[in-house]
Parts: C-alpha cells; sequence; structure tokens
C-alpha cells in the first residue's frame, strides 16, 4: 500500500463520506456513515469523525481536508462564504482550522472549505457550499458553463483562469418534489419506479416551460389541465411536469446569454435527463463522471500545503 | 317570513354550504356542514345533501342550484367546462341536472353550474369551477380585470357585456403553503399567529419578484439567503417571500397588458395584501366585500328560469 497523504471528508446534510487518499491523489479506502450535519449534535462533530475515522487518525500522521453543509452555521464550525469572483487558490487560503478533541494521533486539526456566495444584477445575493469543491475538481474547460442538477439546481459561469464568476441556484428539484409529493398536482399522477424517460410528455413538458418561463406559477398549472383534460395519462404526468420545471430553468438561465454548450456535473440519471432537454435549445452537453469531489478537496488541499 | 323561492349550494372541496333565498334573492337562512366533495363517498351526494337540507326540502317546494367543485369529475355529476368567452346566460342555459334520491319533497333535481375553461396565446388550457359563479355575482364593471386571491389566485378579463373573455390560473397560494410548510425555505422561518403585515419586508419582496418573475425558481432563493446572510429575521421572512411571490404574479399577469385598476374578490386580509402589493403597481384595487357567490346563483336560478 502507497503511503496515505490525505484524508478528505465530504460532510453534507445527510451523509458523510470520508475517503483516504495517497500521495498522488488517488482514494486507498472509502468509509462512510449517515451521520450528515443535521444529525449531528452541537458539540458532537469530533466525537462523529472519530467514530468514522478514528482508527485512520490513529495509524497515519495525515491532513483533514473537508467540505459541505459542515461549514455552515449550522455545521462543525462556519467556514464564511468566499465572495465571486473566486479562484481555487483563495480558497485554498480561507481554509476554516477546527480542532480535533480527542483526537488519537498526531493529526490535531479538519481543514474546512468556504462556500461561495455572489450577487446577480439585481443585487440578489446566492450562496453554494460544497458544489465550489466539485468545481474545481472537475476540471471544467475556461470561460464554459457549468449546470449541477439536483435538489437546488446550480448553474456557474466560469471565468477564462478556471475561477468561478458567478451562478445561480435553481429551486427545481425542490419545487418538483413539494409538487408532486405535497401538492394538488400530484394528486393527478401515478408513479412508476424505474420507468423510462416518457420522452414525448417530456419534450412538450420543455417546450411549454421554454415558452411560458415567465409566467412560471401559471405554466406549472399546465400539469393540472393536462390530467383533467384526458391529455395525459396519470402516469405520464409527472415527466411532462419535469419537463415544464427543466425547460423554465433553462430559459431562465439563458437570460444571461445564449450558450452552445455545457457541462453537467451531478448524478447520472439526473444529468441525462437535463442533457435531453438541453438538446431541445441545441445546446449540447458534455457529463462528467468523474468523482469530482474528491478530486476537488485534493487540489485544495495541494494548494495549501497540507500535504506536504 | 317571506315565501322561499331558492335553495343555493356552495359545493366546494372542503365544505357544504346551504343558503334559503327568497324571492328577492335575500337569504333567509344558512346551513353548513364539513361535508366537502372529498369527504363524500360516490354516490352519497343525496344523503349528504338531505342531512343538511333534508328539512328545507320537505317544506318548501323550491328549485336546488349548486355551484363550486360538486360539479367536477369528484363530485355529483360533472358539468362539463363552458368555453370562454362565456357569458351568464350561456352558463344559465348549461346548468346539469342530477336527481336527489329520496327526496322528502316535490323537489326532485339539484341544478350544477359549470365551469369555465378557456386556452392562452401558448395553447395551455386553463379552467375555473366555482369562481365564475362569484364572478357573475359581483357586479363587475364591464372592459375590466378582477382578481381573485387564494390558493390558486385567478385572473380574470371580462369583456364588454361582463362576458369572461380569458383567464389565468397562478398557483401562488399553493406554492407559499408548500415552500413554508414543507420546503427548506421554511426552516429558515418563524410565523407568528396575527401579526401585522411587515410592509418593509414585503415590499422588498414585491419589487424582487417584479424584476425576477422571469427567473422564478431562482427568485424565490433570496428567502433562502436573506435569511443566511443575516439581511431579515425569521419573523420576516414569511412576508418577504410572500411579497415575492406576490410581485411575481403581478408582474407575469401585466403581460397581458398594462392595467389602472383591478376588482379583487375573496378573503378580506388577502385581498388586502394584493392591493399592497399592487399599489408598487401603480394599480389601484376596489375590493368587493358582498357575498357574490350566493347572488351569482341567485342570477343563474333567474336566467335559468328555476324560481318562476
Amino acid at each position: 500500500m502507497t503511503t496515505p497523504a490525505l484524508i478528505a471528508l465530504d460532510w453534507g446534510t445527510s451523509n458523510l463520506r470520508a475517503t483516504l487518499l495517497d500521495a498522488h491523489g488517488h482514494a486507498l479506502e472509502h468509509l462512510s456513515a449517515p451521520g450528515g450535519v443535521m444529525k449531528v449534535a452541537p458539540g458532537q462533530f469530533s466525537a462523529s469523525l472519530l467514530a468514522l475515522c478514528g482508527p485512520w487518525l490513529a495509524e497515519h500522521a495525515v491532513a483533514v481536508i473537508a467540505s459541505g453543509m459542515v461549514g455552515s452555521r449550522q455545521g462543525w464550525k462556519e467556514a464564511p462564504y468566499l465572495p465571486c469572483p473566486a479562484k481555487l487558490h483563495e480558497a485554498a487560503h480561507a481554509l476554516v482550522r477546527v480542532e480535533i478533541e480527542g483526537a488519537p494521533g498526531s493529526t490535531r486539526h479538519v481543514h474546512i472549505v468556504p462556500g461561495l456566495r455572489c450577487e446577480d444584477a439585481r443585487g440578489q445575493a446566492d450562496v453554494m457550499r460544497g458544489e465550489e469543491t466539485q468545481l474545481w475538481g472537475a476540471g471544467l474547460p475556461p470561460e464554459s458553463v457549468c449546470v449541477l442538477p439536483g435538489t437546488h439546481s446550480k448553474w456557474v459561469w466560469l471565468g477564462g483562469s478556471g475561477d468561478v464568476t458567478s451562478f445561480k441556484t435553481y429551486m427545481t428539484g425542490e419545487l418538483f418534489g413539494l409538487l408532486t409529493q405535497h401538492g394538488i398536482l400530484g394528486r393527478l399522477m401515478t408513479f412508476v419506479q424505474g420507468a423510462a424517460l416518457d420522452r414525448d410528455a417530456f419534450d412538450a413538458g420543455v417546450a411549454l416551460g421554454r415558452q411560458g418561463h415567465a409566467d412560471w406559477a401559471h405554466t406549472i398549472f399546465a400539469a393540472r389541465t393536462a390530467g383533467l383534460m384526458g391529455r395525459y395519462e396519470a402516469h405520464r404526468l409527472p415527466d411532462f411536469l419535469s419537463g415544464i420545471l427543466m425547460g423554465s430553468e433553462i430559459a431562465s438561465a439563458l437570460a444571461q446569454g445564449s450558450l452552445r454548450s455545457v457541462s453537467l456535473l451531478g448524478d447520472a440519471p439526473l444529468c441525462e435527463r437535463y442533457a435531453a432537454a438541453l438538446s431541445q435549445f441545441a445546446i449540447q452537453s458534455q457529463l462528467i463522471t468523474q468523482e469530482a469531489t474528491t478530486r476537488g478537496q485534493w487540489m485544495l488541499a495541494q494548494a495549501a500545503g497540507l500535504c506536504d
């Protein structure tokens, strides 16, 4: 076994994932636990970390870096948002150090990666935490746009040196969940586990969302009338609504300027759905499948001199 | 007591409200029960009606008219949507008759008011059921616009003869409920029962929604960042979000054409909130406080010759 050089923690809302990396940044071992930030009581972050990674810390004298919600106000210690435009080396110099209580070896601290913030043309603030590390690890082309689909989808505009120039959050994933699980639209729908994408219904939704994005809270009502009027059967309505929401998101984001291509970074099935929606806008997409978070953590640790 | 002339049923999703009217259309008595359409088992509509209004039906030989969700596919009998533009007398001639099983007197039928449907410029269908009766009863000026705030807010464009030319549904009320009760935005909020409208936070929200309505699923995220960044305390965030949603709705609806004034028809505190938002667009509003539903039912029954 090559010598370990870094412990990288992806510590989000629901899970704690730990990776032991060698001196080339390659993963040696993985551990994970359901001890997400929301489940850790105040003052118990050291104990949660030791419960999962205690043996590693006892055995190896390596640095520990962490990204995700662990750096939020509800996390272990707040790592204040870095303003955009932001560069990797700026983030590396803004790592926030927190002490591991009861550390079993010579490693005494965790270095937490700061999130990013920016302001749009209307003065509206936006934030990300965790995604910045993925972005830096993804090896994105300069002057490009990257979309990270999810509960809160992020559109990210990158500058000439790979810096994050600006970004926008769209609550698309959460809205789909709320509308279908708790709302009136969901009452006319049936959900078929593992069903293939209904491309006809989805494409019609994308087209409607694209035309109607400026009228959002009206346009989504089409998912009700399409059911009432018998345009789509109950099992086709979820993909119709999904299309409306993605078409709206893309049309809204393109108000920043037209695009020929974007990178898609995240869960593969969801990225493929975005790729299908983007194709209706004649936008090509490249799906990035590499483990971007760990790669980004490695790059940040290198830039901060933690692995020397 | 003047002679009764009509039983008018406002039979919605949650409640059944019945009014006994005299020959001048004035209310003589009111009854209500929590037997909304969602709570009545198929085949039990006659029984539900008789449980509430049996004594009236035994005593008076009067017609019965009903409006609301009772005419939906999930209701007693479907009263198909009338296409727009629609006039009161057309609705009066499209009442759908359903038999009261076990009727104790000489009245044998209920006459159900049809809902309305229309299509917008994008070919998107829209529907209303129940609100059309309120509209006809409200005595609205010709060539005017009426807003009915609520779970699903309706914007209604009226023609020269009081006909309903077109309308648009905005899911504003439901979205506010979903986002605050089940969503991430609600987690940063506290809700103070009976608190007065926080006009500063609300107005700032309206301004943001107005500017950002074409970017809806991004703009609402401001209610999270405003909390994270400490711009508003937890108890001020609900009014900020409410303002964003109303400002967006109004800005979206005005894409149909600018307006100087609208009528507001519905729950008074909610209408007052809309009036406050509309004032930022320099739109005057008239709050209609009369019992429009019963008045509309009376007018329809008259036009259909049910009270002769």
